[in-house]
């Protein structure tokens, strides 16, 4: 992949926060696993304004004959979080390859550097036949800047 | 409406049944009250299933130049149901007019008849351009079957 | 009910907004009316704070032996709305009384005053017993605060 | 870990299935993925019971001092599935450890092998103090049953 940037960068952090809503938890108060894996996409959709790429022109642009759907998705849940709490999200681009790319999230309380959650998302780049293509020139530009 | 069979009627109810799941309540193990609303839809996918419209073609059907979206709901949630409960639902059709029709939900335990919940969701036919049109006269005929 | 004041008022209305996300609409990417019920107990939780109270301790708060569990919840959903768009809510107080109050919610596009969806939400305190109670006063001079 | 029986297994799969409901995609009307970690949880709930776990005394046992959060989940999505399909659910206990068992979660289609989507999810036993325990007994037991 000559093209792409190395797969590590200091810089490229993108930051969001969530706060945990009512339906969000299991009947016990604390965050669903499920919810956080939501709130990952939350991440990737604020990530992708941040670079200048609209969320509903991104996952699925049919004038430009692509899509980008999550093939594969990985969390660790490493600490409770409870109702009302405010989670600050750190979005990066873990590795950008001719045909997808990964995110990793991680996941920390409103104040401190304690690892809550962290987890991985990655995205394939397909045609309108659904089989696997290049990612977009300026898909993968738009991904790499600032990294 | 000199077409549409009267309001009431002593059958035609549809009974389902949903179990509680693990993210359907509120962060003190009590039904969320948006759960209610998504287990009425299920209801109404049961309830069309079960008079010959698969929910797919019906609930948008481009071929036939029709929609049937939710446009008014309502719900009121009287005893609190809890993780793992199943709930029965009987589902009826309360109203048929030219352009819409409504029907009623009502939520019981598993076992006896204290009613836990009821609600109402009204569906208005639409054509391509999203205004209100006549419901489409199969759909209007197998809702009015059984009743 | 003398201690309340009018159920009209000029002010009182709390705003805020609320970004359609991915797992919010149907599967022809309209927000799906469950979606308006999750997104007017998101605007109750932000009406709530402006007023000084924190949900986690007002939905349910043991050490003061009193719940506000949503009773009775109603919408009506006018127009479409999209992934990707961001809908402007406004709440206010339509009613308080001894026991109970309802929430009313109007839901409008990013510019201009199209009504897009209304709703409304009636909570009720109980005790510990699920019983209904009058309102904790604090609760009520809150909710009164500023109309 | 000679306690355990061996990781793989020629039986204890447990079937069931679930219907992709009108909010379970994304805009475009495919599963989103977020939806199928739900169909994971729920497929653990089923697994349980079979077991004769009921798990809303199984996840969290207030009485018998433990909890067991999932604390890990990954998935990869092969195969888009659409609004109304039933999936059929293969889950497997893929590991039983002192502290902790893995499930295992095929996804199929209604007819036929394809493999649409695939997952893991790792619970740990969790004692009121939310440090890692020995699993208790006969949930070990139950789980080991029929491998």
């Amino acid at each position: 992949m000559p093209a792409q940037p190395p797969a590590t960068f200091s810089n490229g952090v993108h930051h969001t926060e969530v706060r945990v809503r009512f339906g969000d938890t299991d009947p016990y108060g604390i965050v669903y696993f499920v919810s956080y894996f939501r709130y990952c996409h939350r991440a990737i959709e604020e990530f992708l304004k941040s670079r200048g790429l609209a969320p509903e022109e991104t996952f699925k642009n049919v004038s430009e004959g692509f899509g980008l759907p999550i093939v594969e998705a990985w969390g660790r849940f490493r600490r409770p979080s409870r109702y009302g709490e405010l989670l600050r999200i750190e979005t990066r681009i873990q590795e950008v390859r001719p045909k997808a790319f990964v995110f990793r999230f991680e996941f920390y309380p409103e104040t401190g550097r304690e690892l809550l959650a962290e987890g991985t998302a990655t995205l394939v780049a397909i045609g309108a036949d659904w089989q696997a293509r290049k990612l977009p020139e300026r898909i993968t530009a738009a991904l790499s800047r600032g990294r």
